[in-house]
């Protein structure tokens, strides 16, 4: 019997690369989707491809998609990334949101996987996301669930889509964790929102957010944090 | 005091430029938003320009997003677009049905909406289309608007996103003469799935199922038909 097919939504971040790796544990045939929004750390691009290599997807998708055409977020605009050295403010949505970023992602995901028989999509959101981002919290995935069942032929014809968030409840030491388990090669994966041009290679800026959860998940995780960072 | 702005998805047809016309008389400036998804009908991009122009768009994106990257529909693939003379098959979903598309749609012009600051987006699905697609019945674009609440920060802070279907309860006469009494140019507007070269200019094919309707409304309206059909 041939494997079960999914789409993974990989931008090549450690999130999206362990939930792919996840996938494959679980026995899915992976398609792989990554949506180039002209999002300003294009270098996770590179990184995308190197994952749906590695994780063997039967087909890798890079789809533009240009978000930036609509701005309303520093990934996408000329707005400030945050910096800083005090603790990442989860309390109110971040100038790095991306207005309706996983809404789209996930539409498109939908569209792939009705066009090609599959019913299971992969979205690496998790509880550190949700704190800042409302579309990564639980109650967005439902509602995209519910949406989907009204949105497409299998939909209506009782055929349910399943939107799988393997790493929801992990903070980021769980998702190293995670990612050394499965053998996820973590020095290949990309994280930054504000790469900085080293001699030979793009550098992870150190201080952004995303940088500073990477940091401290691989320190909480006790395992060594392979990122070549520029402070 | 500014209008209010409304994001309008346009695709150049005679059902979503009618659209636009109703949120230009409502009091709307309008951001209109056209996606060219590689659809085989690419002629209605140029009606889409159009329209924009003659209802004043304050902007017009048309955002390149390749659904034919997916396949699945005869917009996008090779699939026949379905001829006949017989009645339209309304029980079914037919095959110029594409995966998600107002899904995708509906996402997009979100992710606008809120980079804008705009809260209403108007879509010309009607009754003629929910019949056939699932992405066109009020259901959907309910489930739509219980996910943009939950999608997006506008929305988690309590400012609702409106889906605005005026001609949802419209069969395609009830468009024609809506059109007609709103000063739409008629004969501007791109409806055939399956364009035929003429002489000078593309034709509309007069055979597939979005020409029949098309042709039957503006009889059924009495109204005179302005397209040019090959057949």
């Amino acid at each position: 019997m041939p494997k079960p097919k999914a789409i993974i939504l990989l931008s090549g971040g450690l999130d999206s690369s362990t939930c792919a790796a996840v996938a494959r544990e679980e026995g899915y045939a992976l398609l792989a989707l990554t949506v180039d929004y002209n999002q300003r750390h294009r270098v996770e691009l590179e990184a995308a491809r190197a994952a749906a290599e590695k994780y063997g997807a039967e087909r890798h998708v890079v789809l533009p998609l240009d978000l930036s055409a609509f701005g309303g977020s520093s990934l996408t605009a000329d707005i400030d990334v945050p910096k800083g050295d005090g603790a990442v403010d989860d309390s109110i949505v971040p100038p790095t949101y991306v207005p309706a970023r996983n809404t789209v992602f996930l539409s498109v995901a939908l569209a792939w996987a009705e066009a090609a028989g599959a019913r299971d999509i992969f979205i690496g959101v998790n509880a550190l996301d949700y704190s800042g981002y409302p579309d990564c919290r639980p109650d967005f995935i439902a509602a995209f669930e519910e949406l989907a069942a009204k949105a497409t032929r299998a939909g209506i014809e009782g055929d349910a889509f399943r939107i799988h968030t393997p790493l929801l409840d992990l903070d980021k030491a769980g998702i190293a964790k995670l990612a050394n388990r499965l053998g996820v090669d973590a020095g290949a994966t990309w994280t930054c929102y504000d790469p900085v041009p080293g001699q030979t290679e793009m550098l992870h800026c150190g201080r952004c957010d995303a940088c500073r959860l990477r940091k401290k998940g691989f320190e909480e995780a006790a395992l060594p944090d392979p990122t070549r960072y520029a402070a």
